[in-house]
């Protein structure tokens, strides 16, 4: 890890005790996947506390596949949602979705329609990421009990790397993942972010294959030596083209999509939500280049559980502190995801590429 | 300038020949501006090919102030735009578009009503940034007179720095301004940006003074010496100081707003001309952290003149480059600006600051 670890960006706060998004008390993360025999794939749960938590979305991709992203207009009814589901699979990833709604309405979980406990509405907003054909079987895709499984796998402690919905994902032909980071402001405010990286752009300088993400920590940043970045190219090059021999669809066309959640223990209202998903895109931004593009569906939701009232600005804080999370958690992902060698392609990881520990 | 002056961002081409935002060939850019006396402010106009040009925006910044926007949603009437004003002296300073419509009027530039050429209606788009007060008067700001004489001035050769929108503006303390670049994709297709940096946000990392916006260039970033970054440090913190007694309205409340156009000479729909001003925004995020806060009414607005057809790679290409051209714009307008020390308080430049050339 560069320069004594992730330590927190200039400014923001200090690190929170588990630097992931489950240091925004009562939220947990699920993963499930399904590797080996065709599958690279899988889905990432994230479930708010009891009673649900204000969410909202900002979609920045040109290529978004999304469920339930407008009933997160600030102007519209469900106030509260009880999860939000990140996915690989592409559009027929969101069947996932599915699976989790279920099981919410088992335990009586979603907006209320009367008095009748069991008369629910599981509202769980979703969006996929692009990863058809990374494990060689091009249908392998997750399904509903792919999404039931992430939710009950549903705890504190977020795996980072190949899992969920960052198994079978690829960033740059670097192997991407889920990656995860958190801060608490002077305001007490805690701010988290967990990411799915799959970007079609890339993580890295091109010229010195330093982490972009990482120019943004304290002092200077750590650059790879000049050999070893010129191998490390060598080797990535050598890994596309091996991909694109072993299943050509993996590689053409070239779509990707980085998914984020940010999350925060503060107080927002539905619009104020939606403001810190947009800026934590400023984050995103800053740790792959380009982004946002026809062939990316980037996409941030946010919860808020609403323990810490926020004025002005603490509120402004806040808002830079999401875009630094999410800088960090791609940072995180791409450091924790590690080399896939199968059918449906090579993906050297960056540790492995540029010998990080 | 860093590693041999301001070389295109890898992957996106060469610099075009003036590396501003008039190598998007038929576009003028027009300064005028008031100092002394009272006075720091101006105005700057960026004038379309007669006949004009497709024009999108996309205000990502919390604290926006504009006229014309509406117009330019793609589903709205109105198809091309003659001109683009980024203006300083706050919501008093959109005033100066007033000054602006009826230049164009008298040339009969405008949306046209009917047979009669006389019968025009200019739809300028304009957004103004927070300047109000750092020429030492708090009501000396643009008006339609100095709008007119940024349109009267408007020439294929951009001033860079202390000029016209970028004449008042303050980045994090240094002393903003006017910045402009452009690059030729490997598609023909010329994108180019223009920058009035004024931001809530800072432009260099606080550990080492490095410019974020140079973390994108080739090659390893020039990181200044540590004993002249801290010497920097200690007389920015004078200078805070100094500016807030000089007129404490000036620091408080700290409105910014950073403005941008980004052009070129592409044909591109309306709708994809907002989807080009939304990754520029990108760019921005690149060289100014914290960006879009509540108190940065961060704005972009594109210009196309389409004589280049665009397919999809050459659309993703053009927006990632939209994104760059950005990203140095801002670079060269903190290089750019000169040191003020007035009435209304003292804002040193980065040159100045840090030796640069």
């Amino acid at each position: 890890m560069a320069r004594g670890g992730y330590s927190c960006l200039k400014g923001t706060g200090t690190i929170a005790p588990m630097d992931s998004l489950t240091d925004v008390q009562g939220l947990l993360v699920g993963h499930a996947q399904r590797t080996g025999d065709g599958w690279l794939t899988g889905t990432t749960v994230v479930l708010a506390p009891e009673g649900g938590a204000v969410a909202a979305v900002d979609v920045r991709g040109g290529g978004p596949s999304t469920r339930e992203t407008d009933a997160l207009d600030p102007r519209n009814l469900v106030q509260r949602v009880e999860a939000v589901v990140l996915t690989g699979g592409s559009a027929f990833g969101l069947d996932a979705v599915s699976g989790v709604v279920s099981w919410l309405e088992e335990q009586g979980r979603g907006f209320r329609l009367d008095e009748d406990p069991a008369h629910v509405v599981p509202v769980v907003p979703a969006a996929c990421l692009f990863d058809l054909g990374r494990g060689g079987d091009w249908h392998a895709r997750p399904d509903a009990a792919l999404g039931r499984e992430a939710a009950g796998n549903a705890t504190t402690t977020v795996r980072q790397g190949n899992a969920g919905a960052g198994t079978g994902a690829v960033a740059g032909g670097l192997k991407g993942g889920v990656g995860s980071a958190s801060t608490v402001l002077p305001s007490g405010v805690t701010v988290a972010a967990l990411a799915a990286v799959n970007a079609a752009g890339s993580v890295l300088a091109p010229d010195t294959g330093a982490l972009y993400g990482e120019f943004w920590e304290p002092g200077r940043p750590e650059f790879p030596a000049p050999e070893r970045h010129a191998e490390a190219q060598r080797r990535l090059g050598e890994a596309r083209e091996e991909s694109a021999r072993r299943l050509a669809a993996t590689v053409r066309p070239s779509l990707n999509t980085t998914l984020a959640v940010v999350a925060t223990d503060a107080d927002l209202t539905r619009a104020q939500a939606q403001k810190l998903a947009g800026t934590a895109h400023d984050g995103l931004a800053r740790a792959v280049r380009p982004a946002h593009l026809l062939n990316d569906g980037d996409s941030v939701f946010t919860l808020a559980t609403g323990r810490h009232p926020v004025d002005g600005p603490a509120l402004n804080e806040l808002l830079g502190a999401g875009a630094d999370v999410l800088t960090r958690s791609v940072v995180r992902g791409v450091l924790a995801a590690e080399s896939v060698d199968g059918d449906g392609g090579m993906f050297p990881s960056y540790r492995e590429l540029y010998g990080r520990p």
